[in-house]
């Protein structure tokens, strides 16, 4: 593959170029790794897209919501990536993305652009590969990159954290036990958007939309927020209501963080935590690549995990063992 | 220092004794490192304590509760130790540990040991220390080990990571938007304890304890609880009111955790977790220790944040140079 012209296509619009540089990324070949390291760095830093993350669980209806989220932007003119983190390696339920076919309008929608989650998955590739992902797609001048997770495990965590705006997409729940949501996340996220606000579910999508207001009124303001959010809002992706007002909420947002200086502080502050968590990943990744070490890591921790020895005294042998001070 | 002949004296209760070794695990100094590790390993690990994390920010009442606490587990008995974990360098307000005489009764009670918070602090060292200390406490034969920290950053965390049970403190609040509380911290406690729930403060202190119990009651279930927790109880330190109660229902938690099995694997969980820990932080450590590598660091973060190489680009830049996958 040629570097200059790969970035050419790229940032000319043409599709199948950008789809192939996204499989690039994906790749953990060392040449494959080098490769896509060539062209990021070609493709340079200028073109930024307005990044939201949006985490929703199985059955909220995240693919019919992205669908109309997607075709009201383009509609407006605006050029809309979709991106998709499935920490999960089986398709079932979770992947939504994987199936093109259930955002049928908007994979037809030229100005859209949407991309399935790859299957084999680790985290700390998924957010690496997915930051390549947002950075390609805004080489290649959309304006918008969704970033769409399933709520499981350190992927919303991952996705808030290259996202400008982090979105939360829940169904109406029956009583208050059941609207599971991690309390963590709620932490990170900028809006709450209750689906489903229609037909006989809307009272039931109403009542947890109040729930979760209160619920986001009781926590702690953060000082990147403005005084009314974070927020819940109902939204019906099927009646494709609440939608260009949840829109208009998220620009109200970003427009507040813009002025107030905290969006580009946001941004370094996400690229300053990236950068130590790629040293941190690619310092055990080189670290673990050697079997020796891997063995005596994997014998360390059985020990500590038995109790035979304490964590610090593990780490210390280990790394004493294989990474002396003199180097 | 005899590593042998300190390690006989914490074990049979010497308190000058273990306030020394105290001091040696919170020194940073390569010598008093490798005394400390020595002085570990002599002690082994085969006494343990009940651990209890508290998190409370400055102001709710926390002297008074354990010493309070504290008494009333002497008076059964039981020995105590207690340890703070202050991330804060300045003492002002926070670390209330640091004035034993706030702990007046507790501090001369000669089954309790009260430890202040060190000044100089980072947080990974305070974890690590933190840790260490525990175990110095659980050689010297305490029943329980209660860790004390202000809510404040990732200290809570880091406490409620090395804790069997980890209680949350607050005061009444005034209205709910008062009630600051950080939702992350809401997915780790098992406990939430109203103080102050005391002449004209009681009524709010109740409102305030119910607030909670249908906050932490909308919260997803986590599978290390028993059906009714987390729970929110009301105390008063102050008139010594409910405190009992609370001890009860901490025990009745530890009895259900230690029958379903989920009190050993929440043990071994937390050991293999400090054990990577250490072992990143560790790595970092020498890699950081060499002044070359930290210039690089700090220049390439640098550029991070000014947007002008990306974090992959820039972590791979530095790994490459200072630690070549052929060693």
């Amino acid at each position: 593959m040629d570097i200059k012209t790969t970035a050419d296509k790229i940032q000319n619009g043409d599709r199948r170029a950008l789809a192939r540089a996204i499989t690039l990324v994906e790749s953990t070949r060392a040449q494959d790794r080098a490769a896509a390291a060539a062209l990021l760095a070609e493709l340079g830093t200028h073109r930024q897209a307005l990044r939201i993350g949006l985490s929703g669980t199985p059955g909220v209806g995240k693919s019919t919501f992205i669908e109309r989220f997607g075709m009201m932007l383009t509609a407006q003119g605006l050029r809309v990536a979709v991106l998709a983190v499935d920490p999960s390696s089986t398709r079932s339920g979770g992947s939504i993305l994987g199936d093109k076919t259930r955002m049928d309008l908007l994979s037809r929608d030229p100005n859209a652009f949407i991309r399935p989650s790859p299957s084999q998955t680790q985290l700390g590739g998924v957010a690496r590969r997915t930051r390549e992902a947002i950075a390609l797609c805004e080489a290649a001048g959309f304006d918008i990159v969704l970033v769409e997770t399933v709520g499981v495990g350190q992927s919303e965590t991952a996705v808030a954290e290259m996202s400008d705006l982090f979105l939360l997409l829940l169904a109406p729940a029956g009583g208050d036990e059941l609207q599971g949501v991690k309390r963590g996340i709620m932490e990170t996220c900028d809006m709450i958007l209750v689906n489903k606000a229609d037909g006989d579910l809307k009272p039931q999508a109403m009542r947890t939309c109040a729930d979760y207001a209160s619920a986001l009124h009781l926590m702690r303001k953060r000082p990147q927020d403005p005084p009314d959010f974070p927020k819940a809002v109902a939204v019906s992706a099927l009646e494709d209501h609440g939608i260009a007002a949840a829109w208009d909420e998220m620009q109200a947002l970003a427009t507040w963080r813009k002025d107030s200086g905290i969006w580009d502080a946001r941004r370094t502050e996400q690229a300053r935590f990236w950068f130590h968590e790629e040293v941190r990943a690619g310092l055990l990744a080189q670290l673990t690549s050697d079997s020796a070490v891997q063995a005596q890591l994997n014998a360390l921790e059985n020990d500590v995990a038995l109790g035979k020895t304490r964590p610090g005294q593990a780490a210390e042998t280990l790394i004493t063992q294989f990474f002396p001070r003199n180097r």
